[in-house]
């Protein structure tokens, strides 16, 4: 299989580029992007020794045409033009936004402009959508919060464990943001310092969470989601709480979650006792994740790592790459992280 | 006046001697400890290098006795029976646990054992407290996350605006966890790492914060607290929210703060649209604030960053002081963080 | 291939894990330790999902009999008593410092006691090493620094292009310490500050890089190095100085370079002009190196960036194994940095 | 005293107003910079809270008139402009490059351009430099790698105990580069990662430090410096050595260091045995010091660590302008480093 990649040079992009190397199906074919154009690669991702002189084209149609597959990691409002091009002979996986939100009134009022329509969404996870995504040639990869989001609080709700009263605290390393020359992404910023950002309701991945959410408990599930930047280059930590329906307890809710992660190849849910740490899943496909009843408060409690670049983008893509393709799901995945 | 210091080679201790070195009114008297006392203190606080050759002693009544002030850093349930043999003429600051809670239910609860009394809360900013400090002998400093809670929702909670069922996520640098030599306390866990710890209503600090909030409502406040650690050495930042009572806008929120914060001198109420960044107040005495309604959730989100070394532990305790003693509340504390 | 470690809650212990679940010819056999056995791995090794519920057994001669290969990650000085007892039939790699030496003197000075032994040297890249690797049943892996070191200076020395008289001052992250508990090495410690410790020639891995330097060399090469502890938790950084050999130019030590690496799998030469990160080499077991001539001070400077842990430690020693085994040197192995 | 400060934008800016803030004899008048100007400082410098309000002003020599002391925080080959607008009546400080050098030859070699002239160099550590800049009205003030260098190494040139064949391999935080919107310096590719820069004999604070050494020796001093980028914000650990003086032993060393820095209020030499890190001396004024011989390879290593925008460019230029007014020279500057 050859697979093309549009936004090789930022951080999405490397991260497929990595575990594509690493892939026994894949041999990697045109590499594109936007202002690097022209570089060699080995200029934006010097880790990538193996591809440090391969030159970056740039993305269009053409450069990305004969792939089996087509990555596509660019900013959001950029993948429909470039998938519009594409046959149904290439499975086109959309990294960003674009493609993620099920209708038009939620990408209006969080993104804004005309919607580009809506994808077989990225999440084999979530309850039948490996069957969605075997048939899949087109594949909207799943935002990195909404990913931890939807992993933890979904064996909950789907159990009707939850009230549909959600609130999320998470942190994200840095990589998260992308390759983006911001003055508060410096390291000298961030190094040291846990601060928060689009606080409010107002995070873009706010009604992805929620429209998630509401599939699996089959009503509306509200989120209030608070975001924040920790001082480390990669992972996602998201405490995930809502109240506990009438009559749930530890044992019941524990109980819940290993009925529904029994078979995930990719979701550990940890002894009890043992908590999450973002380390635990770093470069790892592979979701770290716990639960508890939060017995004075009334409330569940589910706690989950996975790192951003890998479960939460590039990795989760593969996998659901490979169930399109018929492949096992769990090829050239990643299922440990390098600690410490 | 003489200050003493039990406890001196911890984090508490050390950061209590680096801002005693700057205040004009203290000389620094004995300094003591357990299984280092013999040891110089530069073995232990090697910043500290005008203290370097000064011996640490036994924690012991004679030690610390003929001072003007005497600071416990201690593990808790060690103050008590030191704090006895000290006479009232000698204003005695316990920043362990041992004094906080208002009664013996939460301390059985969340400690064990016999409770030690009830000391004097030092948190000038909580309503009416000032005058509760100006007259006390026997102080206890908050805990760290406590302080940060306390100073992020009071306004809501004293105005009337937020119901009484508060879910917290905060986010702590290491030191919080003191000179432990525990695995995962070790450079090479914490690097890189946001782990979540003291999940489910179990943390020590939660009854603190209910008992806090609860007085200031003026009804019984839940609080779901989950603390986590960032890898940092320094600084606490608190993502706190409560629904929203009926009628509240954003207007009618930032105005309430703004009135309660109006003469704070160490709450910074920020710029709207500017959040907390922990480094904000790297080494300084100042809290950073931000507050928002989250309408699409219904909830009131306060976001706040503390140095839990210094508002959060060492510089509240002499911010107490200096109102125990009459002095001005400002004298001696760095009101400005050290960043980037 | 059956392979057991000795030492398995150990940082090397848990890295050989990580590299062995991903390499295709082995499967993990018993796990052992001191302290820790009895425990579960998942405790010590929480990033080992697959293998969280296998326990911790006593390293004695009996667990660790009937393997092919026999990974210890041991103290040194604990060696020796463990491999006497495993057969010629099984491969033995000693992971700890105990087999390094040539001979007792350099022992006696920098370790004290008697000199176990000296086995085969675990560094393919050294000239000629290859071929005796394998033929190799025992297998001492080289120091982390000697291996940033070696592999920098000896393609310059093997050219005859540098005097010898070296400079090295390398910076290393915080897992080359191991899983001590010591005070210096808890995060609240090492994050935000860079340290030097062992000063003035006595680190016990100078006499290591002296003995292979001087080999390479042909004539006796003095090292005079300077360790530095960084905020990290993995990677070295070292840069390594020489006079420069009459008559030297930047172009003939570039060529000299280019011509020793241009087959080496795991010893990347960057292009002109890029410098070496830890990053790019972040869980590879590839070696980042740049060199150059400073005209003015008359030195040639070798910079090189590896994974302290990959490269350093379990990565080489399984890049040993695989000679040993007669397999292809790179099966298994990542060559790939997890960046950014 | 009124000072105004242009290039208050940046890191050295916002360290000098933070300093300014803590000194008594100190008025902060106008506040300038470029690209900034017209926007609060707030936006810039969001932990100098009781300068929030604050606008920056464009930098002319009509804003910066009118002030005792004038801070020039610019980028190099800016300075020399403004300054010759201000007369002699006030004293102006310049923390850029382009006064420093003594000529124009190392000028040309590093910088290009013409040389703009050579100010007092502010370096009161320097042999009959308190003198020099106690009848100063323009201060170059020294960059921060030669900062540590010099004060790492004049002890030992004054006294004779080293050769003139410096090699430096100094670790910088990141705020050394300023707040340069450049890929390499966000937080994504410093966390975790320390990486070379700069090598080879080309980094512009090379002939700084060789003109401050040969000066103290008396006869030419090379440098071989290498600078490196480590994962923190702030902090220089600077390791240096050069051939020992024949003779030399650790005591006579020991003592020549003890002799020269026993009244130096900001260089600490640190007990034998307790090697710096850059933790000790975070936003303090001081440099901790120790140095030692290594018998095996013949040479005196010195280290150093400091804070490279306090002691290494803002607290410098302080502590410079104390003695230029007058005043006591630790007037204002903090002794203790925030730590841990």
């Amino acid at each position: 299989m050859r697979a093309a990649i549009a936004g090789a040079s930022g951080y999405a992009g490397g991260e497929l580029l990595r575990l594509l190397l690493g892939h026994p199906e894949f041999e990697i074919g045109a590499l594109t992007a936007a202002s690097s154009a022209g570089n060699r690669l080995g200029t934006h991702q010097p880790h990538l020794f193996r591809l440090a002189d391969r030159v970056i084209e740039e993305t269009t149609a053409d450069t990305l045409a004969g792939h089996d597959v087509v990555f596509l990691a660019l900013p959001h409002g950029h993948s429909a033009a470039v998938a519009s091009q594409l046959g149904e002979e290439t499975i086109v996986v959309d990294c960003g936004a674009d493609h993620r939100l099920a209708g038009p009134a939620a990408w209006q009022e969080f993104y804004g402009g005309q919607h580009a329509g809506t994808w077989p969404y990225g999440l084999p996870e979530l309850p039948g959508q490996r069957e969605v995504l075997r048939k899949a040639t087109r594949i909207a990869v799943p935002g990195c919060y909404p990913t931890s989001v939807l992993l933890a609080l979904s064996p909950a709700f789907a159990a009707g464990l939850a009230a549909p009263d959600v609130v999320v605290v998470a942190a994200s390393g840095t990589s998260g943001a992308g390759k983006s020359l911001k003055p508060n992404l410096l390291g000298s910023e961030v190094m040291g310092s846990v601060s928060a950002y689009g606080v409010g309701g107002v995070h873009r991945h706010t009604p992805e969470m929620e429209q998630g959410l509401s599939a699996v408990a089959g009503e509306p599930v509200r989120v209030s989601f608070t975001p924040t930047l920790a001082p480390m280059s990669r992972g996602i930590l998201a405490t995930c709480s809502a109240p506990a329906a009438p009559g749930v307890t530890k044992a019941s809710l524990r109980t819940a979650y290993e009925v529904a992660l029994k078979d995930e190849p990719f979701v550990s849910l940890l002894p009890e006792g043992v908590w999450p740490a973002t380390a635990m899943t770093y470069g790892a496909n592979t979701a770290a994740l716990q639960v508890t009843l939060d017995e004075r408060a009334g409330r569940v409690i589910a706690v989950i790592a996975i790192d951003n670049l890998t479960k939460g983008t590039a990795g989760g893509a593969i996998q659901s790459v490979n169930l399109a393709l018929g492949l096992p799901e769990e090829l050239g995945l990643p299922l440990t992280g390098v600690a410490p």
